[in-house]
Order: structure tokens, then sequence, then C-alpha cells
């Protein structure tokens, strides 16, 4: 430690001489910043807990209750300079039973389905739906066929995600509303039920569930998802029998709202405590998988550039605060929370510690605070590629102009975009806004769905998404934005 | 077909008007030739029936010569304008029955070992060697011991791969060189075996093997490779008895060299059918695993670059050709083959059908023929980031200058450096060379390994290899080099 300070000492003084030597101060730090990502898998070890040992945890579930526990105790062990809960209603959803499903049919045969209700959707009730099914690729067709085709029927709505994109997001962007608004469609035209074929890039056994929306002027109906493969063989099966039936249920249960938490630690910076640089990912997942890619990993990361901070010995002149948001999937209560409370301590001019903050290291709350930049990672714990940027023009280049610095670990897109869900409503407050972005090839393979399990993550992939951030957290920190 | 004909006579007509309409009509054809590689799988079908049909395919072995069989019977169907066979012979080594290992110490106590032979490596005789074991982690360390110490007992080179770096391959070359020379140092000292920890970047419990190579000077010893796991614990049980001893059974077998093939298919250049522009992987692997990554992905890639040019109905100007390689593992001697006919044909002022032609569909040969590019996939089926490139500055910059065209679809990285061993013989042909860049962080896990299976591939990130290179392909066939 004692050398490092020397050297840091060392190198400020030389700085101000020498601008060419700042560059390769920057160089050296980075370069430090990944070889500490890659040689300490912290994250990796984290991430193994979180989702082996604690699993599913959808805001409102025990279980995220018990990962909000598991983020506190991880961030109080790393001796940090304050580690507090922050307070937010959440729903509370539960999938309840298995969900089950059958093909009913003479001419098609008989067949076992493997459906998953979708997020927020009502059950089908104790004895499920049996029906007629209605294949649609997408809402013209819907329109097309009328009340009186579709009234007393389940709707299938088997819209593949585009594989000719190689923007994955793309892809999904372009199926994910049938998901999203696919009931409350297929419900205006009288159908009982509404089945969606898994808005995802992969072929698989896998249902990938994720939040649906009902309307209030539309009859709520179930919703459930079938995998890609079934779906394409389901779309068979009507193809030789346009009159079968399917049978589903689902059992899933609306709980009271429940009390919740962001989990926040934070190192203080040595000049200028006020302004904040904050990164998060979000805690809450899908509980048919672990939510390891989405959204462990980012939780993981984030929380890891904390340790890299202590590990290398660097002391931030801004604070730099990881923030576990709750409720990432069903309705972003904890980011909403987090943009609220930030919001008002800029009205007020100063920083208010959230009341539950029972931090054993914390120190007096700082006037005037306000968050300088703010980074998400919700896009899995895969190789690195760069950032996207939501910030003025300005600001933009002026990461951009950072980018040779980063190239050397594989980042090489800095481009104007969005970030990330939870820190969004901090856009209005002005703070330029980061999301990482990482090869999004895999991604969708796994969302959502069983497959998103720790063992389909790799440790290097992982960890270098903690030096990314660790990176650019320490390039805003050194250069401001 | 006719409409894309007509459009290329209309973007003809429009480029020789107006330059930034080539940029534009490049940009089309580039996102023609990825959507075709993402949604035509054909890269993915032949890799899972190379992978499981066919399996371990080491030069020399029956199998090996199935999958010669097998590339000439895909690329036969592809109506190819010709497909050939190149002779090569290679050397034949066969592992024999499962190599066997234990550890034996009243103290550490008694624990199986899972070696793998190194290829190339004599067998242990069918007793076995048993035998004290002497741990070092480098050559220095073997000569400090020296001969009074090492001499009867087992060498067991212990070295890990840096984890800090990023580029995997730099950290597989700090320790790979202790596989390939490892027993000839240890044989130098009086050692009567020598074991090293597997050269990869992974921490698992597969034994990776790889090439490795005797001296004329030094007593040839037997060489076997143990996991990274494996290595730590023997270690920790050399920790607590020093004096511990380890058996160890290997019944490889030298045969002699045998008869194998390069397989070739071409589509011939419509206005310069003498140039050509050769794109290759190599059909053989080591034998433990399936040779996924190394290299059936390389050479699905590579074939099916010709079937998205007839997908497409783009005629390409310079003949443009795959090259299925024999024998990258141990002697390279297709590579050389495919060198040495290369030059022949260059000195000779024309191109002669190997003597094994058989080609349905063969043309006459071309007179004058030389190579105006090479390009190797030999790094895994996993995302590309661009282009190695072994060539002139002038050349390196003309590629560059294409970056703009390729950025879209994550290809970045255009540097000057190393292309691909099997392609190497074509450098002092002043043919400038390319290897295919791609993610490197997971390549170590399966390299050389039972790890190396189909099922460890995704396919959109092989089929984006398949894109990246048919692209290449594209702009070097249309605007030279």
């Amino acid at each position: 430690m004692k050398k490092l300070l020397l050297f840091s000492i060392l190198c400020s003084l030389s700085s101000i001489f020498n601008p060419a030597f700042t560059q390769k101060q920057d160089s050296i730090m980075i370069s430090r910043i990944f070889a500490d990502a890659l040689t300490h898998p912290d994250s990796y070890k984290n991430l193994e807990y979180l989702c082996t040992k604690i699993g599913g945890r959808l805001a409102g579930t025990p279980s995220s209750l018990e990962a909000v526990k598991w983020s506190e105790k991880v961030l109080r062990e790393m001796n940090l300079d304050t580690v507090f809960l922050q307070e937010c209603k959440v729903r509370y959803w539960e999938r309840g039973e298995k969900e089950t499903g059958k093909v009913i049919s003479l001419k098609a045969g008989n067949h076992k389905l493997n459906p998953s209700a979708l997020g927020g959707s009502i059950s089908t009730g104790e004895k499920g739906i049996t029906a007629k099914v209605i294949e649609v690729k997408d809402y013209d067709e819907l329109k097309k066929l009328g009340k009186e085709k579709i009234t007393g029927k389940i709707v299938f709505i088997n819209h593949p995600a585009d594989p000719a994109l190689f923007n994955t997001f793309a892809a999904y962007g372009g199926v994910a509303g049938y998901r999203v608004r696919g009931a409350v469609q297929a419900a205006y035209y009288g159908a009982i039920a509404m089945i969606d074929r898994s808005a995802t890039t992969a072929h698989d056994e896998y249902p990938h569930t994720g939040i649906m929306h009902y309307a209030d002027t539309v009859k709520k109906i179930p919703a459930l998802s079938l995998s890609t493969n079934e779906s394409d063989r389901l779309s068979q099966w009507l193809k030789s029998d346009p009159e079968l039936s399917i049978f589903i249920k689902s059992s899933s249960i609306e709980h009271p709202a429940s009390v919740s938490y962001n989990v926040i630690g934070e190192i203080r910076g040595t000049e200028h405590p006020e302004e904040i640089i904050a990164f998060g990912g979000h805690l809450d997942c899908w509980e048919t998988g672990q939510g390891a890619h989405d959204d462990g990993a980012g939780v993981v990361q984030t929380i890891d550039i904390l340790r890299l901070y202590r590990s290398l010995g660097i002391r931030p002149k801004h604070t730099i605060r990881a923030v576990v948001f709750m409720d990432e999937e069903m309705e972003q209560k904890g980011g909403k929370a987090y943009a609220e409370a930030a919001k008002k301590m800029l009205d007020a001019g100063y920083w208010m510690l959230d009341k539950n903050d029972s931090a054993v290291n914390s120190r007096q709350s700082t006037v005037g605070s306000r968050h300088i930049a703010a980074i998400e990672a919700d896009r899995g714990g895969f190789t690195p590629w760069g950032f996207s940027i939501d910030a003025t023009d300005e600001q933009v280049k002026k990461v951009q102009s950072w980018k040779n610095l980063m190239l050397p670990y594989g980042l090489y897109m800095f481009e104007k975009g969005g970030s990330g869900v939870d820190i969004n409503g901090l856009k209005s407050q002005g703070v330029p806004l980061f999301g990482l972005v990482t090869d999004w090839q895999r991604y969708f393979d796994y969302h959502h769905s069983t497959n998103d399990s720790f063992d389909k993550v790799n440790i290097r992939e992982l960890q270098l998404g903690t030096g990314a951030m660790g990176a650019l957290v320490y390039l805003i920190d050194t250069y401001g934005l």
C-alpha cells in the first residue's frame, strides 16, 4: 500500500510537468484495474453464491429478501464508508404451482406442453382452460380474424425473432411487445387466453417468461409462453389439425404489495464527497432460473468495483457507489425510489441517508450531493464491448477521447444510446448515464428462462465486465464529464 | 436470381456516376452476407456432423480419412467449379489405451490421476513408470536442481498461465513451451518422465494435450499432461509429502507415416480465374475431444463461404477457394504441401490440378495462377472481432479503410499480426495473409481437451465467423489488395 501511495504521488508530480505522462499513468492504472479484476474472481464467487444458494428471486418473494440481506452482508464485509438499505414498495406476484399443458387432437395426437406463465398474468383457475387455438403471426392477422373467429378461443401469437439481425436486442425488441401486450390485444377480440412464442433468438425447449401488462378497459385473460421449439411443433400440429384443442393450467397469485429494498454501498470521495458516481445492476430476477446473466452478473460486478478500488488502494476523488436495485423485472420500484431520493437531495441541496441506514462505518451525510454519472450493467456477464452513453454530445465526445485507453481490453463501442431501466429516472436530473454493452449473441439464449443459470457464465468474461466498469469509473473520477 | 443480376447491373451502372453509391452498395452486400450467414446455419449443421458423427480425427487415423471423405462429399454436393484432394504424407501417432495414473503416499494418501499423453510422446511401456516427483515452475528451477536431484525422477512442470492477461493467446504462449520442450529439458537432467500442467487459462478437470517434441541429442522420455485442478492438488500433496511417488501409464504407438489429403473446393473467378483468394481451417484435431472449436469451426465456416456465394448469387471476379487442411496439430504437412504446390504453380506459371483430381465439374486448369490473399480460421467459433493481417503496410491500410463497412457487425480489429499455421507457407511467396480473430476468452477452456465438443459452440457466434470471412473475401474480390 505504501508503495502504491508513493507511486501515486510520483505520478501526480510528474503529470504536472509532462502531459504525455498522464496518458501513460492512466494506461498503467487501467491495466492494473483489468489485471486485478481478472486475478480476483470475487464477481464470479459472489455470483455462484447468489445463483446457487439463493437462486430465483422475483421482487416481493422471500428469496428476494434473502438476496437483499446477502447483498448487505457482502457490502458490510468490504469495510466501505457507508452501507444502507433504501426502502421501496414492490408488487408481489407468485407463479404458484408449475404450469401444465397439453395438446388434445385425434389427428395430430395428444402431446404434453410445457408452458410458463408470463409475469403478472392471472391464473387459469384450478380447472385450467381447454379451448381451440387460433395461431397468428401478428396483430394484423388478429384484426383480420376478428371477434367472430377469436371469441372463446386461445390465441397463439407465433412471431419468431429475426435471426438475420446482428443485434439480438433489436431482434428481441421486435417480438417482446407480443409478450407484453399480446393478452390485451387477444382479449379485445374475445380470446379466453393468450399463449406466445418465447421472445428469444434461441431455438430451445425453455419457455422464456417476462413481464406482461393488462389494460383497464379490456378483460384480463391468462397469458403463458411456450418455448420456440414447442411453438414450432404446435404450429405443425395445427397444420395437421386446425381444430385441435389445448389445455393449459397456471395458478399464479397476486399478493398484496410488500416492502423491499435497494442495497447501497459506497466509498466517499476525498475531494468531492458530495459528487456521486453510481453504478448498479438489479438483484431481482425471474424465478424460473437463477438470474445469472439477468442480472446477477450486473450486481456482483458493480459490487466488485468497490472491492477493486480497495484492492488497488485507489482513493477516489468523488464518492463511488454501488447500487443493488430491486424490482427491475416487474415495476422498477427500486429504480424509481432511487431517482426520487436523488431528486429530493438535489432539490433540498443535501443528501439524506435513508432512514433504514444502520451503517457501521457511515460518516456524516454529505451536503449538496448530486450524481455526476450513473452506470448500469444489465446485459449479461459476457465479454464487454464498451458503453452505450445517454448524455450530451460533448460528454459523449469526452468519453470517446478515452477510447484508446480502453481498446487494449476489447472495448471499442462508445456510442450514444440508452443506458438501463434502473438508472433511467436520473436522466431528467441531467445525469450522464451509461449502459455496459457486452457481447449480445448468447444473451437471449438464457434470458428469463431456466437456462439462465450460473454454469452459463464464463469467469473471465464476467470479470472483464467488472474491469470495464472499474476503468470507466476511474476515468470519470479522474477527468469528470 | 434474375432480380439479383438486375440489381448487380443497376449497381454497377450507378457506381460509375456516383462513388458514394459504391460505398452504399458494399454496405448492402455486406449486410446480405451477414444476414445469409445468420439465417442459413450450414456451418453449424456441418459442424454437428463432423463433431458428433466423426469426432476426434488426428492426422493419420482412420477417422481423419473419414473426415476427408466427408469434406469432399460436402464440397461436391455444393455444385462448385472444382473439387479435388491434394495428397500429403502425415505422421500417424496413436494414443492407444486411455492413460492411467495414481499418487502413492502414506502421508498424502493414494489418489487416482487422470493424465493425457502429449501428442508424439513415447509410451511408458506396459508396466508404466513409478517414481518420485520433482515439481518445478520453470527451466531455471530445473537447472538449479541439476542432474543429481533429478536423475531417475519424474519432473512435474507446474507453471500456470497468467490469468491477468486480456489476451489468452499471450497467456497460452507463456506456457505452451513447457509442453512442447519440457520433456527434452527434463530428460537432459536425467528425468525418466515429464508431466506438465495443462497449457490453458481454465481451472478445470480436463487434461489438455498438444504436440511435444524430442531432440536427437537427448533421450526420449514419456510426456503427459495433468489438468490444472489436478496439478494444483498434486502440488498440495507434494507439500505434505515431498517423497511421494506417482505411477503413470500410457501406451501410445508411432505407426509408419501414411497418406492423407487436403480437400479443396472452388468457384472460378469470372474475370481473373487465375487469381485465387484462398480460405481454410484444419480438419485434423486431437482425438481426446471432437475438435469443435479447434478447428472444426474453421473448416465448416470456410466451406460455408462458398455456399453463401452461391446462395446470394455473387459471381466472384477472382477464384475463391476453400482449403480444408490436414495435419495442423502434428507436423503441418497439409499446409506445407499446399504451399509447395502453390510455389510450383507460381514458378511454372500455371496451376496444375492435383493428380488425384476427380472433380465432376472441374474445368480446364488455369494458366498463370497465383494467390492474391489467404485467410485462416483457427481460433475457435466465437464472436468474430476482426482480422490479424500479415501483409505490407499499404495492404494493411487498405483493409483498414474497409473498417467502417465491417464495424456494424462487431468487427473492429484490423491489425498487423500473424495469420495461421496452415497458410503461413504462402508468406514467402508474397501472399497477403489473414487470420480470423475471434473472442478469445473461452478458447483455451476447450482447446486440446475432451471439453472441445459441439455443445460448446453457439450457433450465432459460429455463423458470424462465416459472415466475417465472407465479407472480407467480398471486399478483396471487389477491390483487390
